[in-house]
């Protein structure tokens, strides 16, 4: 990915990590119960959401199973 | 993944890759254009418009970024 990119993704990769946080916290779920719901590991959910790591689209699909949101709601607005 | 999950994410990714393909020819690109201006290879291109092939959120990113649509665009309504 060219340099400009990486860094403008970079950012993006927090903002979508913080943009789940919400929509988690908005369901009342604890990171364990999300992780436990969406058959992820807890570590894993904490790395996306402090944006550390960009998640899977497989991973964003099932996540959002779980908060009853769409796919699209993680992206709106970032 | 779970079973449901898997079957639900490929129809979910069929989906995604037709957005994608709609966005691109309304802006009036090819699929070599699309793929020389993302730094991305033409036949990725067509895996990821013909659902063969689940993008990463970077190629997401950097797609987005080309056809001057928000990310949240490729997943509105599916």
């Amino acid at each position: 990915m060219m340099a400009y990119a990486n860094k403008a993704f970079d950012a993006f990769t927090v903002k979508l990590g913080r943009k789940i946080q919400e929509l988690r916290e908005a369901k009342g779920y604890s990171q364990e119960k999300l992780a436990y719901l969406s058959d992820l590991d807890r570590v894993s959910i904490g790395y996306i959401e402090q944006g550390r790591r960009s998640p899977k689209l497989s991973t964003l699909f099932v996540l959002a199973k779980q908060l009853d949101v769409s796919v699209a709601d993680f992206f709106t607005g970032l």
